[in-house]
């Protein structure tokens, strides 16, 4: 890293939140039980229910998100099932063929700036059983959803609520890509909340990597039950820590005092003045978006300008003469970066 | 856990040793770029480089044990080839079928605690090759081996040039999981060094989990490129950490300073203490171990007594009045512990 | 079947030319070896050979369609790598998720009547190794396409030249599908003959199943030795049949006297013919074919009458008062029969 | 082949019974519905249920031995889940790998000639759920034996009957590979029918391709919706016929007039012929066999003399001196060859 360019390209630069650190040293010498069956990773299971609302739910703790995306659709599909996603979905683009490692197909459906929409879905699963030959195809089993999406974007609720009624008609697991949960939480047009999550999904995962975690998925099953044997499909896909304790430890913290929405709203708060600011001078927004990813549009030469001072991630080519730029902020971003980097836009 | 108990069940109870803890408190807020192409994981590379006495070597850093073996060994076969390995290998027994759910078979040897014999390599290979109907059969394609074994022996030099000049003639890749690896490399009675092992094999992995580290394995493939988008087959198998630093830092502590190596001394000494005073004791061993693990037979009051006290493994049951039990030492082990165990015993 | 109604519903809906009957029975009680190394076998491989103008083709025989692609494709792809195909690809559509059983993802480019460009070829590929996330992405690792193609369409050879040279580019096999070869050879409108496909492709497949065999499939791969130990990838998938002279025997026939352009020629006679009447009656073409398969677009009410009296395939539907049909000739077609359904329509 | 040899390698040495290529002829021209749905298929699973005493059973037709074997594991397993067989299994042996290429271990067993041994098998069962780490392990999740096994030895009914209930105790499917079953019901040593199969077993299959018809093995699975979904199972691993009616018309055949009983009774009286003979001749057996295959142990010399004038399966080196080798007769094999052969001896 260039320490001396400011820092917006991605929410996994730095360590974890403070707290994690903080708990991890105090606890190191402790010894505990393996493979999560250890008392952090059960308080923190427990921690985590409360917050969703669900007492009953089944909590497991997983590395990252594409291994977790991977054990999960691979623990809700039958080997002859696949499953729905929109195009730009994180399984279809940038987990390399996980899912289809695991002998899954991927349904694409087309996006709204990364979300499916309710129509869209029940027209597919609607022209596939009326296709005579559809006993020759893949039969979809679940639909996956990311929250935020991978374009910085939210479902609302009304959305999630009929989405989840579609799926019930066709009896397909709803799951619920929840890596950047923390920044959906926090957003003031957000009006999906932790326990809404826990009514309308079969399975969803709260994210820790990309929010304040060294690393970590926390996955709520809000039924118990629901899917026998996933503790050895964990295992089967080298998804099972020996050290559990570390997962828990993390969750732990990030679910005490309220601390995830907390290192939401500080990365909503830094992105919401960076919006402010490049729409004051004028910038083009790809799409406008309510989390903690900023998408604009920028001419070339402003893109190299810019290039020497700020780190950013480049998003897509818009045109011979402009380029999508991804700006992100996240729970360790300070007010100070943001005016230094406004300074420099 | 019931803190009470004296804790001898496994070599990955506590966090870890406390240089790595420091260090990662330390750059906790520095920001890095991700997936293992930070500064810290550039120099843990080149730090394993320099202890493997091999310059050119590839190193790759990945987050436990089952995942690397599942990544590696999917990484080295062809769909129409297995994976050699003995009936007691961890891939054969405790990896929930991780190498098979990649399409791979396990080729099992008969093995003498834990080790495979060079002759049972060779008559395996003659007699598949012999066989007019192994085309229609499942192609060896690599050897797999532990080292320390999961019953804590080790392979000698001469029986891995053995082997190596076995895997040469038949061209198999020879792989060697080292999750206890500094527990081998600090036993007396080890001649293996790692750099014979990037002499002999085609892939070897250094443990950390059970080695001090938090968690990590870092794979060390002495010949480079030989393994083409080995990193697009890591991300594939959901092995790959957005925060690779965590890897990069906690390596670069261990081969610093020859942690390594010091961590696996603690262990050994400890054990050898406490090999010496079962002996003196009259317990009978089940076999003898040179590294950090003990395996005894204990009648089984014996067995109910010492449950009361001290945490261990049940390995097997011997017959209807003996059970087997193992005691692992690791490095954090104290001689206080050791001695209050022997008090116990 | 109701055998009252004139049939056009598909191109398998008997059984084989009398000329391979006649064989299979006068063979029938010799003796042969098994799985593909009888006497009728090595024929049968010579006699395409010599059809394909490719003296050191491998000639492999397997049983169906979905079988062969999914073998062929296990058997050119790294674990890591996906197919390049059209969305509207046999292998995209319907075959049940068989290359993604294998572990691939397909990767789709839009279709124009069936066909991919090569310049949407050309974009994708480009666009791939110009996005830096590339390493975290399925890399394309060969082009599937199918002559003619599920719509009947043909590419031409300037067309295949075209994409044989991006392949060629990107160092990807070019695997042609050809389930119903025999009536893109046939017809009048093709220029690309079997030595063009030997020339251009790195594999590709003759269709027996639809186009006079029983079954069978005869898989052309021109550089000898290119994918080594298919032998026993055919077995692994369940492909290799114990008597492989079935195979060997109707092969023999199909590529003795011409016999494969011959059964084609009828099939587009037939059609043209059809399409001819259909024209002058007024039909709408959903779009022009030059091969064995028509489409149609009826109103409903005509629809309804026709289903009276022909078997024939709904495609899709067109908009609320019309569907697309699909009407199918083969070997078997007849000019009287062809007749009839002129007078019906 | 060199036919101035007596040929008894195998029992696929010819094409199919008489009765078969008569029928294939007569319906040649026949127009029927693809894909298992026509009117022979549906009149040879009535045949087939009646032969089994099970009005409700699915009966389904695939193409060949170990594509049956892997689509019905794949279809009965879930992915967590193995198969347990005799290390002599003919999946765990010559299958090439394909259980494993769709992700299932084989939990192999010790076999006493092919068979597996109710005691071995509750054993294995029963140390799996007392291991306290077989939540790390691959469960066990069904039961897959052959009738006759790969060795020619018959389970009996009492034997099937006990492994029936350990089955039923664990909640296993149990599996029989049937691909030689017509000369086990013809054996006078058999005492389990078909009916007694329905009733013991939650699939079998019944061979075709090895019991003189062309090609085709018959699956019963007695429950009926025992397996949802298994047509697009079939589909998806390459074994769904389009014209699906060349299966049907075979078993059609094959239950009309109790031919598949008949066919049996030649193969077997053939053998005990020649089983008499042998021992008469002062043959020494590698192990006594009820069915259509023999193993005999043959001293070098007499092996090389054999072998100018006979063709048999070499099956395994018996000792530097000695050879085991097999001898099948089949459907087709006449009494005349039986004498050729023993005159030979």
């Amino acid at each position: 890293m260039n320490n001396t360019k400011l820092f917006f390209a991605n929410d996994y630069s730095r360590g974890a939140h403070p707290n994690i650190i903080k708990r991890l040293v105090e606890t190191n010498m402790e010894q505990s039980a393996g493979y999560g069956t250890d008392t952090f990773s059960q308080a923190a299971r427990e921690s985590i229910r409360q917050a969703c609302g669900c007492d009953t739910a089944q909590v497991e703790f997983l590395v990252g998100g594409t291994q977790t995306n991977a054990t999960m659709i691979d623990a809700f599909l039958k080997s002859y099932q696949g499953v729905i996603a929109a195009t730009t979905g994180h399984i279809s683009t940038h987990e390399a063929g996980a899912i289809e490692a695991n002998g899954h197909k991927i349904l694409t459906l087309p996006h709204q700036h990364g979300k499916i929409s309710p129509q869209d879905l029940r027209n597919y699963l609607e022209d596939f059983y009326n296709d005579s030959t559809h006993t020759h195809m893949v039969m979809p089993g679940m639909v996956y959803i990311s929250q935020p999406t991978e374009y910085g974007t939210l479902y609302t609720k009304q959305e999630l609520q009929q989405i989840r009624a579609i799926c019930h008609q066709y009896q397909l697991p709803l799951y619920v890509d929840g890596a950047r949960l923390a920044y959906a939480l926090a957003s003031p047009a957000n009006d999906v909340t932790l326990k809404d999550l826990a009514e309308l999904c079969d399975a969803f995962y709260i994210g820790g990597t990309k929010c304040g975690a060294l690393f970590g998925e926390a996955v709520v099953i809000p039924a118990p039950n629901k899917i026998p044997h996933l503790f050895t499909m964990i295992k089967q896909h080298g998804a099972l820590m020996a050290k559990g304790r570390l997962l828990g430890i993390q969750f732990g913290e990030l679910f005490k005092d309220n601390l995830y929405l907390q290192i939401g709203k500080i990365a909503i708060e830094c992105a919401d003045k960076l919006r402010k600011a490049l729409q004051d001078k004028g910038y083009t927004f790809y799409f406008q978006t309510p989390t903690n990813q900023i998408f604009c549009i920028l001419n070339n030469e402003k893109l190299k300008e810019l290039e020497q001072k700020v780190a950013f991630s480049f998003w897509e080519k818009y045109d011979d003469q402009h380029t999508v730029i991804r700006l992100a902020t996240d729970w360790a971003t300070t007010m100070k970066e943001v005016d230094a980097l406004i300074a420099v836009l």
